[in-house]
This record gives structure tokens, C-alpha cells and sequence, in this order.
């Protein structure tokens, strides 16, 4: 199932009007439309290749059909949604789930869709048919030193088959923890995790980066090795120039301030990179934006601040992925609202009048302060975002043309009403 | 200090042509804009007595100047407010920090700005000088009956200011609770408060509304009497038909779905008032909307939805009313702020196309439920919001007019940099 | 894999005289000892058939061996622990899990080892191979009717295979929700799940309960419909006589004050059920008292005195039920573990010197009230636990037998290491 | 007010026997008893000036009688303390409410009582009368720099009080944060922070240690500028060998996991000093271990085996001290409580099998770790710590004599029933 590009245009043309009124009135009132409109061309949002299938509660997952049976399946899902937002031109694999068993057909036929590779992620918490040992009790932390020295092949072997597709990162993110307070000595789990990490890093060719991943908790857990930010930032440092902090969305206790995290992580250059998704409670791993859009704004906002000031390029310095789980969506459809609220986010960040707000933090002027991030917020910026999208030949409304030509239907028919996305 | 209706007309005359082009354009992209000001103009949310000063920390209270010093320098900052947006017509009065001298006298100060008397608020969470009993150990609930009878007479004497104001509602919130496993019988704290609001409920008079507010903590505690919406519930039903709940937004454990909670109340009809703050942490009482805008309007889009259902009118039937601290920002500022957040997600809930998603949730296509919703949010209301103002004479933007005409300075001239508002 | 009496009592013998020393030395230090060993023998807790295999995280479930194949070797399992600790003596049943084919020989079975059978639940949680509709988008609020009288049915048929066993109660948990805003109609689900469960209750037998067990969330939700303690009793109280709120341990936001709870929903009477674990972080389903042992002290300090105080027999007035996940350990030493954990709250709680703690209450005396509580807790009881299990010719140590008499390893033997439990 | 030693042994002697027995027992059982009372006769906690009289809540303080109005008086207090438990050996002091006019003095009165001077206690949270720049935008962050000078300077001043009272440490804690989004670019408010810690450092004695302490929140915040361990911890390694981390327990997010955090404090060399408290929702100060015993005592549990590891002394080597806030018991009596609880849950972590522990965590046995620890927490420990206070002269049951021997009452009589502490 592919939607070629007269397709799309077909489809916005009924629509381009109602648009080009929208965009004109927008551009006559932000001060920088072009300049956005520029860099929201250039962001692109690496999709994981799990996030392509129905995914699970802790009790049951209730599939949907047309689910991508293989990595090629998976690619050309990727390559349909980014012929329809111009925004999701990368993919992010798991191994063992994506195994490629022809790398270079696979670089090649991702090339075709205009997608490059992003970071790669290892999995050390789940045991595969025929492994020799157990990660029960953890992987990197474990007090066994053999099934240590596993899950550093493992992520050794990850790294080669990223290098093969050219890919230049690796995301380690662990389970390791512990369930009951006295099963672990947290110190020896830390050095152990250390010293693994150390060995996997010595595998990273010199343009790669390796991505140390935190989370607070998991259920049933009570402790996790890679706990917080900084947690995460102790291994950075000891590891070395090429190794970052990741922070996910959803990887906080209740009521973190992660705008100041990712600030912070920046003034400290270790920002590596950002898992998009969203939470009411726990982790839950929802459609971006569409729980505290405001928080995303927020984080954009810091992202941004924090990267200029180093000048970082917005595009490449940063790994960009969406990490959400899809159970009563149609996953496809999910991203594309996942990947909408991100641009928007992006867009209005960019839309903060930078030299006034630090004039106001100056002055302690709060109240100004928050008008000029309200300013940015309350503007209505899809129309920025569709004519970004429209001027590299996407979709106005991605979102329609999925639903009216049928997308799902076809990808039921091509691959079956049963198939399982692999991994899930 | 007031601001005549003419000199607002001479501040909104520069920005009129772009408010014009503005309205016009969503005027032009919406459905029903004109209901929707209509709607936006009947609206009022009441300004507590106590939000016109500098509130405090728990350490410190670094105070502005200008502090209204008695009640009827507060009616004249209400009536300031409400003259630049048309949308504060209302006072919420506590008692004994804003002890009517001369009711009629001030009954009539308030018309002139045309304010009304919303729901009074009685203290029993502090001792006041020469008062006979502490409330050290809690007052409704409390273990010796001449306590619990000092707080219901209290509560009964500011009813009867109520009456004198015309006033129908009556506030109970009390700081009832324990900071200690062991030191309360839970169920004998809540039959001692049923009681005691059992008789300030004798008391209510036939056309007043007794509201119960819920509080899940406060700092130092352990237990709270009235903790949550079902303990309020409770209250509620025993006493009768005139008590119903209180909801303000700050007084719930983390990650609480509020929206849920209101539309439960208004299905069981005895959601009565709303306290609007915002939070992130705990009960911050920070300006509304500064942190969770999105949560603000899903619970709007809840209250349009129960009201409706109920035939309910937005504008009489629940006590709306603003409960904030201002630390570090003009209190003044502060509420127009806040006011303007509530009048925005009010717009948006009105914005949602009902029939679509009754239809959305029946078939249970939640991306399209989310996208009604989003389609709402993400609309840049204040146009709209800006033209209910001028169309009742009030202020395009009454932030800006607040700072040009030098609100405060003036203030500041008239009543001294040091005073302190009567309660703070 | 069987323990014969003869066997506990040789375990026994080597640590008889310890045993006898740290008895004689707790019974002459505390007022009641004999009086709280027999309520200790009377004190029955549930296990629940799905406790008796390892568990599973969202990502991986590593199993042990030996686990039961059938709900015989189900039975057999909790036969064993409860020859044990005499404190296992009931059992509770999940359908479709745990289809008797043969009741009346299941009963018998059940009898043999001295097991009653607690409440009967059902699952609505999982589309189970040939159900004609699905429950992703909930079970009893579903907005199709046929979805709605399917899960109704399956409710009434797990009735009337308790009906066969000698069961007197169901336990109804949904996992109806939803994930995002705007997916459900609030209201609309409540009623829907109301008039579900009113056709339920009308299959009821006579001396049956229903037990509405609330939920605050679980991963990947927005939304729960049945979802604190305020909604099930909404639920209960409009259903009727026969119906009660199931309190869980884990099922509730962060700090939430669930003696309170417990104390309140007893004054109703409506408290039906109690569902054992432990949290640290959300409804982590861990070992009974292994986090917040002094809450499940707290705990139990209530339902003494709320019981007491309407004249509730312990032993029979309320359902009490272990509900845990067992992922890391062994799950029969877990299950020990946790009645063991249970046995001494309850224990501690019937230390409190409760004519003294009311005498401080009503004093307001908060540091005597606290040292009654801590005087109790602080109290090592273990002694009296062991000697009310040796009464009854249980284990002194449950646990050392348990692995001396390699418990594990013969049902391993007997049912192969690769044996999943019905149901995970 | 003083208790003579001779007055104490009177009190102890008709509970003399029954403590011996008890001690005999518990003697028997326990394979250390010696060492550890030992341990426990050298740990000493040090008793914070500002919480020896009634605390308050953010909206009222109900004062209590007889509070120390001035240093002397709070030292007499501590000393009173000191002499029924033996472990309250040390004032922690808090400038500008307990500035020493007469230096030497004030250091001789405490040498009396065998109190020695534990970390001085800045404070610029608060604007004090005359204080030329305000603090209420901050102080080391604040974006005026001869506000952060002024802070400097306080600071500086503190230490140099501190030296002429022979203490060691200075405890820095800030309020500053932000209320709002936008009022704070994070980046250079620690830079200002971290900038104003710097000249403050330059200024410590060669001997001192500077203990850099963190806070998640305040109520009305949004962003603390120390948040959490990982801020605390970049400062410190950024100041250099002679700053640390301080914990306070109640300055965490919800759930956090506090033992792990000082666990790996201590791995970095960087845990300074530790703060005890309890609470329950927030930073509610309340007695320690009167919420979450275990907890407590899974901290100790960490503390030692982390300073065992280093070869740390456990007396010398960590500033201990009590933060709390009485409000509605006599400060003095929850002292007694609080240090009770500490020396408990010190006990409880000695008498862990570490040898055993490591054992069981080196074979991932889970079940064995948790009894592990539970056997040392289930131990009834208290005729330790009794005999360890007997042993240095102190009381038995320090608590009754307080009361039996109508210290408050005193007190009161002495310093009249409205004394304010100052700094309250």
C-alpha cells in the first residue's frame, strides 16, 4: 500500500483554498513565518518500528489487522506516513525483533521511502528462544558475570547490524532493578551495569553515540538501575565524550519538572536524546500531546533555548523518536497525530520571542513571562505545520487522506486481518 | 484608582483595526461564533476577597504595595477588574476578614461597580483574637462539643451577613483533619462534622446553597475530614438537597482525573461550585491555566456537557469563583490573567462539536474523539474572548491598558507602599 | 507433593524450645495472648488461584517450574501452604482460568485439605478464543448493548459455578476505561456499567455478595469506570443491600489515605472485600507488607475497631484475599511471605489498647495516641503467630520447611519446569 | 528547668526490672547485643534550634506555652533532651534567629549540657527587617547581582559565627526556585547559584564541610533551583572536595526511592548529611518514623553498608540531624519521639546479617533477602536503645518522666504560656 504523490495532491487540492486563507493570516501575524517554516521542513522524527503494531495492556492486547509482518512491511508503513507528513523520515529498530537479514536491500529499500536510520535499540529484558541465560534477575546489573558478558554481545551485535544500515547510535534502556527492597546491593548493580556499558562502549565506532536511558519504575519493580536523569548522567560521565542521557516523556515520577531536566542536561552537553510520547498516571505511553500539550510546549521551549545557545543544529545534534504503545487506535493513525503534535509544539516553541523573554526574566517580570509563552502557545500554528508539510509535497490533512483512501482496508487485505507486528 | 469606560475606549482604539481583522478571520472559520460570545459575555467568575493581596510561602510573604486596606477598597479592585473585562461581576466574601460593617452601605458600593455577592467563605482554620475555643485540634470535627458549637454559630453569623449582602451560598471549608496516625477517630470526626453542618444547614435559608469543599491534604498532615469528592459526597447527601460538593482543582491527590470526577457530580446533580487555581506540585494556587491549560478545558468540556444534559444555565447554576495566591506577581495582573484562562477554555469547550462526538464515542473511534476535541483546543479563541469584552465596553486587552494607565502606581500613591490586605 | 502432619511436627521439634522461650517471654509482656491467638487461628485469608504461577511485567515472564497445570493442582498447592500456616484455609477462583469441570469432585477435593471456596471472579479483561465480541473498548460500558449482555452472562455463569462450589460472593473487577479524552462518555459509561451490574445482581442468590472492586488506573489509561472508593459506593449503594466495595491494596493514586477509606466504607457498611499486596510505586502487586508495613498495620488498626464497632465477626464479615504478582519469586514462598506479613499486622492490631486510645482521642493527646499505636506495632508478635499455626499443627517456620523438604524441587518433578498455570 | 541525673535514676528505678528482663531476652537473641549498644551510645543527633517550638501551618500557628524565647533557652531545652536520652547531643543553629551575641558564652553554656555545635543554617528565604535587597525573586539565583551579593555575604557571615562556635558544617538551603513557567531561565539560574556557592566556599575553614541541600518542591513553585540529588550532586562535584549532598526526607518526589539515592551518594563520596522527618503527602515534617517506618529503616540499612564500605565513621563521618515542624504536640515531647525512632531503626539496620544478605544477593535470592531484612526490622529492638540510654546515665522511658515530672508545665511557669521561639 503505497499513496503516491498525485495522490496527495489530488486530495489537498479541495482543501487548498480553505489552507492558503488560514496560512495567508498566520504568516500576516508571526513575525517569522518563513524561518519556521523552514526549520519545520527540516525536523524529522525518527519512528520505532515496534510502534507499528497494536500494542498490550498488562492483561490482554486486542490486535487490529494489516499489522506489518517483517521489517520491509514495517519500512513501507514508515514510508507512508512520511509521504503524508514529510515529518517521520527515520526509523528507529529493535533487535532481535528487526533483525535484517539482507542489510543493504534493506538500507536500499528505506532509501527509497527517504528514510535514514536512526538510533538502534538492544533488548536485554526479555529472554529469546535458545538464549543460553536468563535476564530474570537483570542483564548488565546481574551479579553473574556470564550473563553480563550476554548482554554486552547482545549490544555489541546491535551496534554491528546499525552499522550495517548506518545508523551512527545506540539506545541501551534496562529493565535492571529490583522487585523487593534487599534483592539488590545497589552499588555492586550500578558498577556492573558501569562496567558493561563501559565494554559496549568500546564497540561504538567513532561517530556514533550511545544513548543511557532512565526510567523511575516499572510495575512491580521497587528500584531500577538507571533510575533518573541523574543516575543516567553518572554513567554518562564515566563513560566518556560519545555517551548521553535519554530522557522519555514517560520515564518520571509523578509531577517531575522535565523542562529543567532537559535544560540542565543541555548545559551539561549531554543531551542525547528524546523519546516523545504521553501520561496521566505511570508510563503509559500515549499519543504526544494529548494529555499536557502544554508540558510538551514547555519542553520544545527548552529544547530550543538550550540547543542555541550552544548552537546545536535542531535537526541532527539531537535523536528525535516517538516511543508510544497503540491499543484501541489504529497504530498508523496514532503517529500521524503523534507526529502533528510535535511539529506544533516545535512551531510555537519557535514562535517565542526569545530576546523579550530573557528581557522579562531580567526584570523578574513573571507576569510578561508568561504572556510571551502564552503569546507562542494560544497562536494557532497548524497552518505552519500543513504548509511545511505541503511545500514538500505531503498531505494538508494527513489524518483524511489515510481514513478516505482507505489505508487500513488495503493493508488488511494485503496482509491479513491476524497478522502480528513482530515483537509485539 | 478607576479606570472610566471612555479611557478604555481611547486605549482599545489603536488595536481595534487588528482585533478586527482577527474576529473576523475565526468569526469566519467557526461555526457559531456569535452564540459563543453571547455565551462568553453572560459568564462571571467571582474574585475572592482574599486574592487581591500578596499571598505568602510557607516562610515568607514578600509583599507588593497597594494592598486594598479594608472591604470596600477590595469592591473598588474588583470593580477595576471588572471594568476592564466585563467578566469579574462577582465577590466572594470570607468572614472575619471581611466583616460588612455597614451591609447596605456596601451592598450598594458593590452595584455601583456592578458586583454581586457569591458564596460566602467562614474560617475555622484559625483562632481569632479573643475567640473563646481554638481550633488546634480541628473545629466541626472536634472532640469537645463547645468547640463544635463556636464553629457552627460562626458559620450561622456568616450567613447572616450573607442575607444582609445578597449572598445565596455558603462556603464550608475547614481545615479539619490530623497530622498523626492514631490521633482521630476517623468516624467520629465525620459524624461530629455531620452533625455541625447539619445544624449550619438549619440555618441556610430557603433559596441558598450550602457548598461542601474537599480538600485530599494539606502540608503537615495526615488525614483530612473532608478528603475527597466521595467524602463530600457523603456530606452532601446526607444533609440534603440545598449542600452539594466543591471542586477546586487544587485539592486532589496527583494525577487525579478532575474532569471525571465533575461529570460524575453533575450525573448525580450536586456538583455546586468550582475553585479555579492551577498546580504543579501540590495545592500551589497558581494564576488558572498557567500549567495544565489542557486539563482546564477538558473539564469545561465536561461542565458544558453535564449542564446541558441537565438543562442546567452555565451562568447560575454552579458558584464559579477564582482561589489563588499571588506570590510574585501583581495580584491585580494575576487575575486578569487567570480570568482570561477561564474565559479561553470556556470558549474552546464551546467550540466542540457534541453531535460529532457523541457519534465518535458511540462508534468508539477515539482518534476521531481526539481529534474533535483537539480541533476545539487547538483554535485560537481569543478574538472571540477580546470581542465578548468590547462588546459589554470592556478592554481588547486588559493587561496592557492595567500597565499603560499605571494601575498600580497609582494605587500604590493612594493607599501606601506597605499596606497589607485585611486576611494576609 | 504433600506435607504430612507427622512431617510439620519433626520440622517442628528441633526449634520447639526457642519457639517455647520467645513465647513465654511475649505472653508475659502482653495482656491478651491467648485471647489474640485464637482470633489469630480463627483468621482465614483466600489465596487466589492466579497467585500460584510466576507473573508476568509488560515485557517478559519468566517462568519457574513445577507450577500447577489444573485447578486439582491448584488446590493441591494451596493445601500445602495451608497445612503449613493453617491460615490458607480458603481458596478464590477466576473464570474462565479455573472451569471445574466437575464441581462436586473439585469441592470434595477442596474439602480434603480443609478449603472453603472464597468469592468467584470474573474476567471481562480478555477476548477469550470464540468469544463472539470483543472487550477492547471495555466489557459492561460498552456502548453496544450485545457486548454489554455478554459480559453480563459471563458474570452470571461464573455465579453459578460458584453456586456449585459452596461460593458465596463475586468479586466484579473491570478494566473498563478508557485511554484518552474524549473516548468515553462518562456518564454514559457509568450508566451503562451501573445497569450491566444491576442485572447481575439480580442473579444473586440469596446469601451471596457482590464485591464492586475500584481501580484508579492501570498503564496505558486515561480513565477508570470504576475508579476510587466514592465511585464503587455510588455503585453499591444504588444496586443494593448485597452489594459492597472491594478495597485493593494497590488500587490507588499516590498517598492516597486508605485506612481512612477503609474506616469510612466500614461506617457505611459497605465494605465487602479486601484485596492483599504491597506497592511502591503503582498497583505493583508485591509481597503483603514488603514495602509499607506500617500502612498495613494502619490498616488493620480500622477494620478492628470499624468491625468491632458494628459488631462484624472478623472471621466472616468481610472477604479478606491475597492478590499479588509473583515475577522474581518463588510463588508458594511468596504466598508464606505474605500471609505470614498479614498474620502480624492483624496481630499488632489487636495489641492497641483501644480503651486507652479513645481516652487520648478525646483528649487530643497525639503524642500518647501515637505511642499506643507504635507501642503495639513495635511489638515482635511473630511468637504468637507461630504458636496460634502450632495449635493447629502447622509450621512454626513455614518457609524453612517449605525448602528443607524441597517443596520446589519434587513439583518440579511431578509437573515439569516448563508448566504454566492456567491462566498466565 | 534541668532533670538531675539523680532525678532520672529515681525515675528509672521501678521499671528497672522489668527492662532488665526484657534486655536479657532480647540480649539472648541477638548474636551482637554489646556492639551494638555501643554503636547506639555513640550516635548522636543533632536538634535543630528553630524546632523546639510550636511550628505552624501555612495557615495558622497554634502556639503552645513556655518556648525558648532566646539561644540560652533553647540550648537548656536541648540539654534537657540530651540528659533523658543521651543521644541529642548536638544544636544545629539557623542565623539570623539564633545569633550568638556572646559567642564564648553561649559555646560554654553548651559544653555544660554536652551539646557540641552541629551544621549553622543560613538563610536567605526570608527578607529580615532593614535588609537592604529583597529575597523574593531569589537569592544566589537571582538575576540582580548585589542581591546574590548580599546572599554571599550572609552566608559568609554564618560561617563565621559557626567557627567562633566550633562547628564544622554549613548547611546551605535555598527557596529559590520559580512560580511559573517562563519566570526562570534555568541554565543561569544555576550558573548564579552555582557562582554565589563558589565565593561562599572559598570562605569555608580548611576543616569544614559545606552541605549543598535539595528540595523537589515548595507549595506555589514550579521549579526549585536545587530540585533533586542529581542538582545537589552537579554543584557539589562542581565546588569541589569539601561540598556534599544533604538528604532531607521529605524533599523528594512522590515514591521516590530515597535509600537507593543515598546509596549511591555514598558510592560517590558525596553524601554530607541527612535530614530526618516524615511525611505522608509532601515535605509535611512531621515525627520521624511516625508515617513510614520501614523506609527509615531501609535508609540506615543503605547508610550502613554504604559508610561500612568506605570505612566510614558512623558518628563523625554524616551530619545527622532532625528537620521537623510540630504543630500540634509539644515540640519537646515529638523530639523524644523523633530520636526514639532514628535510634530504632539504627538497631534494627545493625542487626542485619550482612554476610548472609550478600550471600543471598550474589544467588538472586530473592525470598531469603527480604527475611534478611525482616528479621532485623521485626526484632523488638527497643530494650537496646533503652539500655544504651541507661547506660550513659539517661532515661529508660524518657517520654514519662517529661511528663511525670511536668516539664512542661515548668517551662511554662518559668517562661510564661505566649512565649514565641524566635524564628517562629
Amino acid at each position: 500500500m503505497e499513496i503516491e504523490k498525485y495522490q496527495i495532491a489530488e486530495y489537498n487540492d479541495p482543501v487548498l483554498n480553505a489552507h492558503q486563507k488560514a496560512f495567508a493570516y498566520i504568516a500576516s501575524t508571526v513575525p517569522n513565518a518563513e524561518a519556521i517554516i523552514e526549520k519545520l521542513r527540516a525536523f524529522q522524527v525518527a519512528i520505532p518500528s515496534w510502534a507499528l503494531g497494536t500494542g498490550g495492556t498488562r492483561f490482554a492486547r486486542f490486535a487490529g489487522g494489516g499489522e506489518p509482518r517483517n521489517l520491509e512491511e514495517k519500512i513501507m508503513d514508515i514510508g507512508l506516513l512520511h509521504a503524508l507528513n514529510r515529518s517521520s523520515g527515520a526509523i528507529s529498530l529493535h533487535i532481535p525483533w528487526d533483525i535484517p537479514s539482507n542489510p543493504a536491500n534493506i538500507r536500499a529499500l528505506a532509501a527509497q521511502y527517504g528514510l535514514s536510520f536512526d538510533a538502534m535499540n538492544s533488548n536485554t529484558f526479555q529472554d529469546q528462544p535458545g538464549q543460553p541465560l536468563s535476564y530474570k534477575y537483570g542483564s548488565l546489573q546481574h551479579t553473574d558475570s556470564a550473563t553480563r558478558q550476554q548482554a554486552i554481545d547482545h549490544n555489541i551485535e546491535v551496534i554491528n547490524y546499525g552499522i550495517e544500515l548506518g545508523s551512527t547510535s545506540l539506545t541501551v534502556w534496562l529493565a535492571d532493578g529490583s522487585c523487593f527492597p534487599g534483592q539488590l546491593n545497589f552499588r555492586k548493580a550500578f558498577q556492573n551495569t558501569l562496567s558493561g556499558l563501559q565494554e559496549i562502549y568500546k564497540a561504538l565506532p567513532e561517530n556514533w553515540k550511545m544513548f543511557v536511558e532512565y526510567k523511575a519504575f516499572e510495575p512491580n519493580f521497587y528500584s531500577t538501575t538507571v533510575g533518573d536523569w541523574g543516575q543516567s548522567l553518572l554513567y554518562a560521565n564515566k563513560l566518556g565524550e560519545k555517551a548521553y542521557t535519554l530522557v522519555d516523556l514517560g520515564h518520571h515520577l509523578p509531577n517531575a519538572n522535565i523542562e529543567q531536566i532537559v535544560s540542565l542536561l543541555l548545559m551539561e552537553g549531554k543531551l542525547g536524546g528524546f523519546h516523545f510520547n504521553d501520561s496521566k498516571y505511570g508510563d503509559d505511553d500515549l499519543t504526544v500531546g494529548s494529555i499536557k500539550p502544554y508540558q510538551l510546549f514547555l519542553i520544545f521551549n527548552e529544547l530550543i533555548d538550550g540547543m542555541d545557545a550552544r548552537g546545536m543544529e535542531h535537526t541532527t545534534d539531537l535523536g528525535w523518536m516517538i516511543d508510544a504503545s497503540h491499543n484501541v487506535k489504529d497504530p498508523l493513525e496514532d503517529l500521524l497525530q503523534s507526529v502533528e503534535a510535535i511539529m506544533l509544539a516545535y512551531a510555537q516553541a519557535l514562535l517565542v520571542d526569545r530576546r523579550q523573554l530573557a528581557e522579562a526574566q531580567k526584570l523578574n517580570d513573571v507576569v510578561r513571562a508568561q504572556e510571551i509563552l502564552q503569546q507562542a502557545y494560544r497562536t494557532d500554528v497548524r497552518p505552519l505545520v500543513a504548509e511545511a508539510r505541503l511545500r514538500d509535497g505531503g498531505a494538508l490533512m494527513p489524518l483524511c487522506i489515510f481514513r478516505s483512501s482507505e489505508v487500513r482496508k488495503n493493508l488488511i487485505r494485503e496482509r491479513g486481518s491476524v497478522s502480528v507486528a513482530t515483537g509485539l
